[in-house]
């Protein structure tokens, strides 16, 4: 019943701190850039998804951000929704754009996640990432990277002793995705970090220490979508296609219960739609906000077994130049979570790199699948809020 | 390409204050309403939509907010997904549930919207309704009501002027929704006013007196929809089916430009597609942010020629017992308008009413057609951010 959708365009504005531009200005860029990858014009959108997570609280702009944005960009007379899934929100918005065309409501579909996270107060930065703000504010007086290291379902530590992974396994983790986002102009961290410099850089929550997490950034990214069957009316790139766009949010857990996590539950989705397996998967943009959860996600996406993840890193499974890397942009840690933008800054990387156009590190060997996973919103109590992977097909 | 869709069931939390409630406590009841009426329950949902404008900037809760809203109603690991579109967030929400099931992509969807407006501080309840905050809080001082009053493209004196509507005009439209408002238990207002009680309240800004406006509201209404050849699986109700659902954004507007309102093309939009025009609507809920917006909206919908809206009031056109009942809830003004549920109220509204359910004020002709006119977000320098027509058949 739906169609096959491609990606004809992506763009996106770097992350990092951009004191002189608001989120219109980020968005803008990111927008027209996406725009002339695609050889389109603001005239052939007939539909537009803003993902933003936290401008209402950062920048004041709490109704139609995306219609604020876009005015002026000639974007307009068209249905414009905004959308909000924490830190997968540009995903949802990706979806809710795959959706429009592959259901033939439209022909053509933009994308669009901005965040705006430098705005003066690092403090109201952080405390606008609270995922339930009445328990975890008001009632525990707790914070993002707090919840992280202590969350029970993440229970880092446990891992750590159930599987022997120890600090430098996650600084192992660093230090491959610092020299990816050195190679990577859009990137927000550009410094090739060591194992001794994550392991003695500031300890933030046990045992998380600084660079083992990603920083607040502005940054935006934007995708054109159209049916497949059109695309070469606009562009004579490369044709991307989305082999499976799927969107879930998390379980609610009983002491005990027995469901695998809904991420492994989100990716076999992805996997039955688009008739593949993770073996077929020649690289992945992951939603590491801490490093350790790189490892982690490895395993939940059928990566390699339980455990095993240090291994892929020691091997160079994962790395650029390796059989299967992961997180060639740099991921979140070192080419920057602006949060709202993050899953889009994911796809754009992706069809570069299925394009051959990504430069200094592109994958070595000529990839056909790659995947996106973004997730945000840490629940106590259940898994991640909203859950998103993408597989795109060259 | 498309399925025809089915709302099987609606329900709703009254607007009003209600202080010892919080934005799940509003949630959770319309969700639980609306699916008994159902005939589901939270298991058979497969995707939600949650709409919700001023919850970040109002209640601190700015990420996933409907999944913290949805927690522990047994709906979990499906596709949430957070929609805002300022005064027509609800409207969004109803839309994104129906594209999900008419294109197939999944069987039962939910739209669910809620807001909480009493928060303690007045002020800044209402300044969180602000357009593009930076222009207008910022630089111009100016809030909601004020932006109303002065808008150039509503340009109500020049209205007035146009078509020689006075202020006894607004006020009648008023005493009908405020008489409709006395006979509805979900209203926030249900006090009956008279033309003087109206034009003798306080001035808000020339020509709204207090009593044109709408206030602000808590509320909460929610629909579940699915392909209409399983409805009857679920309901032996009447079955109502979606005929059209169109959301537009406004058109920035260059000085001189002839251009028909964004209203008009929203409307004539959903005509085409549901193959139906104007005289076919038996009743409409529609947005009167403020009671002349009533005024406009008839001509814009095609319910009468430009400036002959107070001729429909005189004549009991649009009252409860007339040809063609508008606002038989009360409306934004004695119904209530807690922003981010305002669409899906009309929608519930508008169900109860086709199936014959609305109780004191059931409309008195058998209606078969009924429409939800929802629209947000007031841009200065162009027509409103969002417009949504809903057409809804028995």
């Amino acid at each position: 019943m739906m169609r096959d959708v491609a990606v004809i365009g992506v763009g996106a504005h770097a992350a990092g701190k951009f004191s002189d531009k608001a989120l219109k200005d980020l968005g803008r860029e990111a927008l027209w850039r996406a725009f002339q990858d695609a050889g389109v014009g603001p005239k052939n959108i007939q539909v537009a998804y803003f993902g933003n997570s936290l401008g209402g609280l950062l920048t004041g702009q709490e109704g139609i951000r995306g219609q604020v944005v876009l005015q002026e960009s000639g974007v307009g007379g068209i249905p414009v929704i905004n959308v909000e899934n924490a830190c997968a929100s540009a995903a949802t918005a990706f979806r809710g754009a795959w959706l429009e065309v592959a259901s033939g409501a439209l022909d053509m579909a933009v994308a669009l996640g901005v965040e705006k996270m430098f705005v003066g107060d690092v403090a109201k930065s952080i405390s606008a990432l609270a995922a339930d703000s009445e328990l975890e504010l008001s009632q525990m007086g707790m914070q993002f990277t707090a919840s992280y290291a202590v969350h029970p379902k993440i229970n880092l530590k446990g891992k750590m002793k159930e599987y022997g992974w120890t600090t430098s396994d996650f600084a192992k983790v660093v230090v491959k995705n610092s020299y990816n986002g050195s190679l990577n102009p859009y990137a927000q961290h550009r410094r090739r970090l060591s194992v001794e410099d994550v392991l003695n850089s500031r300890m933030v929550a046990d045992p998380l220490t600084l660079y083992m997490c990603s920083s607040i950034a502005d940054g935006a990214a934007a995708a054109v979508l159209c049916p497949l069957e059109l695309a070469q009316r606009f562009t004579d790139k490369p044709l991307i296609t989305v082999a499976a766009c799927v969107l879930r949010s998390g379980i609610y857990r009983l002491p005990g219960d027995s469901m695998p996590d809904s991420l492994t539950l989100t990716a076999a989705e992805a996997y039955e739609r688009a008739g593949i397996g993770p073996e077929d998967v020649d690289l992945a943009e992951v939603h590491d906000a801490m490093a350790p959860a790189e490892l982690m996600v490895y395993e939940r996406l059928g990566f390699c077994e339980p455990g095993e993840g240090p291994r892929l890193i020691d091997d160079g499974v994962t790395g650029l130049g390796g059989q299967r890397p992961v997180n060639p942009s740099g991921g979140l840690c070192a080419r920057g979570h602006p949060v709202g933008a993050t899953g889009l800054m994911q796809i754009a990387e992706l069809v570069w790199q299925l394009r051959g156009e990504a430069g200094e590190r592109q994958v070595q060997k000529s990839p056909k699948v790659a995947m996106a996973q973004n997730q945000g919103g840490l629940l106590l109590g259940q898994d991640s809020a909203a859950y998103a992977v993408t597989l795109l097909k060259h």
